[in-house]
């Protein structure tokens, strides 16, 4: 049997205190429902944190257990520190995998990892959004059929400030007209990313079957493994002989 | 006639204070070299910075007016404010074009754009480098034949800590037995980026016609002249009727 | 001023011979309003053939011609000759551009130059489709503003079997719940290739001013008008030298 | 335990009879050599076919059974007939590997999926060659280390005519000073393909232990296990009511 892969379910977890509504369908916080729904799925062992956890619930210790990263942030991106930013970020090119899910689109982590943007254009009025599969084949959508249909969604849409993604897994429609890249795969130093973003906070999203779906083929397709410090070593010895060299100043001028 | 491109060369210019060999082959700074060369071609306007000019010679003004920038650093990227990377990085997102040459590979503004650690491997003999076109149909390899020669040069070798380059137009060979990818593309946001690896400051390539050839065609690659702000809108009036929706939390409760 | 580049305008032009409906859109055959459109926006020589003109109107003159190539084509791709689609391949691989226009996604040309199913999902109701815009700064993407919307379209779903296109310009939303990858970038050997699905045969979609304008924009951006024929050379004289070398066998056997 | 990837070793096996330099170093012909290295490192269940095999060694029944094929082949491409390599494109486009080996880069199989050329400048003079690892966390580079060296190879040099590789994971260093893309990912349909060039008939290049390694590698990442055959379904019921549709021609005319 294949080791357990190890995901670290980070949360924000703010809206849950503050907004009934999120309350109602989230009552113990986003997070505990998305590890719910790796639990249910199986094969994963599972930790969360959230935002007011000590060290922000992201500690040198939980980086180097963790395979994978699922990350949720909407109204507090700015309260997560840069030094936080900056250890998730060495983790994820270093080899460990990265989930951002839905308004993660605009954390500091996503955007340091992409270089772009990541704006995009959204409504809220709970519309029907149809997430299809574009790439039947790939291990993301594993399971999932030709589309996923929620009932109620944030629309979020077309252009979305990201750079062309390596793969394009799925794309979504929505009822008031839109379209949106809403699963794409990139690869960033030695680490995997999946952007997914359905998952709005006063929808029960991570309760849908297929969506818990998606999270947990994405974590495992996500958790490569590996582990690649940083380096940029001076190679002094070359591997063939490199005599000494006359500094040709020929062609400097005409 | 079309409008000549608007060129800003910024450049470090520590280098060319404290070392006499660097004095000797660029006395005025590599930027007046590099400007030379573009000058030489024609079809160009060129202005120079240097990072000790006042505002580290990034202003609004001027990357409102120039369609590229080049820049070369490598002692002093730290020095660079990270007030001045963020205007050149929403420049570039913008559809400013960016060239980032050599040693810049590790510049704020090169790493910010790239979201990776941009490492290599390295070594300074003096050795042989052979700049191989492998995009002959590229309009930056246009005049160049089969490869460029460079008696001296830094080595820069694999791996290279960048995102996959989404066009490949260089790759080059080192007498000591490294390859590097020294000719990569990318767009991100609006902007085009180009980064090329020659250019050490004690060998004199910034002379070089055929290096100053693909300087030349870079900049009219990556000058796309388009300017578009980013924004993040809330797209409330929907382009298809929305009628009221109820929340469904079918699907919430097994 | 720019010399004009040059268009061949290829179509099947079947429908056209047995359809009613198509005669009344199209009197005088698609490729004569494709033409119209290029020829109002300007900047072009236009020529137009069809598969039952002499040689199915793909000549070594009309593609030595040629900077850009538009293909449509549907009831009858099997009755384009293999030796035409091998021309035509050719001619892009060498460097000429080529569009691929809607039921064009299931040529021979097509399929050869993207070694792929080109497969996808279709409905035919008229229902609306509305173009969106997810590169604005893309040169195919000028003038045309977040989106096209088209009262009558036939709809093309995902998955769509194509290789990961290399620029996302455009994806279309269906009134009927689906959507499709509709502007996709791509290069092959040294030429240009853009894949535009919106143009059926019974709507006058081809008469859109926004479609115009990205049929224009496209042959612009395909126009590389490079001409780099195919070899395969023995590079015989090393540019290093490379002594007589002894048949190491020692890693042969264990 | 996972169950064991199965791999057809596909070899032309003509040199081989013909050449005592190749008879010497692959007495039973590269395919068996290629085999053992698969069974040395084990997971695998290998079968081998070759081009006078009957029926060119392959049937749907071995194609069905496959995970992954490898193919060689050089002098002979010519003979492979067209039935079957389009049974090997629809097998890699439903999802399963294909690994393409050195010369193969010439074969009908691998010019049908790339659609371009696969052309390349080339040399024999047996000559180092360095396989430089671009991508240390890439499944294909796993326990190679910085990279391997061959004391003897053909050089296979650039430009090669092929799509950009969606992952670089390979670049060679030649000793007599050119550059080659040695290995390359892609994904085609549903099926993943990997080249790697290192494998000249006369040295015993698939007896070194790292390209063993490499191949081995490979057909686990090739190994998708998909099978996904190919559609093009009306859908003909939309998800979403079309109501009856009106042709709107209003656009038609200025």
């Amino acid at each position: 049997m294949p080791a357990k892969i190890k995901v670290l379910v980070w949360h924000e977890c703010r809206h849950e205190k503050k907004n009934k509504a999120v309350q109602e369908i989230y009552p113990e916080g986003i997070h505990k429902v998305i590890a719910a729904g790796l639990e249910q799925l199986g094969g994963f062992e599972v930790r969360t944190a959230t935002l007011d956890d000590p060290e922000q619930g992201i500690t040198p210790e939980v980086l180097q257990w963790a395979d994978v990263v699922t990350w949720w942030g909407h109204m507090a991106h700015a309260d997560v520190l840069d030094e936080k930013v900056a250890m998730v970020r060495k983790a994820v090119l270093e080899g460990m995998g990265l989930l951002v899910l839905h308004s993660g689109h605009y954390s500091k982590i996503f955007k340091a990892l992409m270089g772009t943007t990541c704006s995009l254009r959204w409504r809220e009025m709970g519309e029907r959004e149809r997430v299809w599969v574009c790439e039947p084949g790939h291990p993301i959508a594993e399971g999932i059929g030709d589309c996923i249909e929620l009932p109620n969604s944030e629309m979020y849409g077309e252009p979305f400030g990201i750079p062309t993604p390596e793969k394009q897994v799925f794309i979504s429609w929505y009822q008031g007209g839109d379209v949106f890249r809403s699963g794409c795969c990139y690869e960033r130093g030695h680490g995997r990313i999946f952007y997914f973003s359905p998952g709005h906070e006063t929808y029960p999203i991570y309760y849908h079957p297929q969506i818990r779906r998606v999270i947990s083929n994405a974590c495992k397709w996500a958790a490569r493994r590996v582990n690649i410090p940083d380096t940029c070593p001076n190679a002094k010895t070359p591997h063939e002989a490199v005599p000494p060299q006359k500094l040709d100043l020929s062609y400097m001028k005409p």
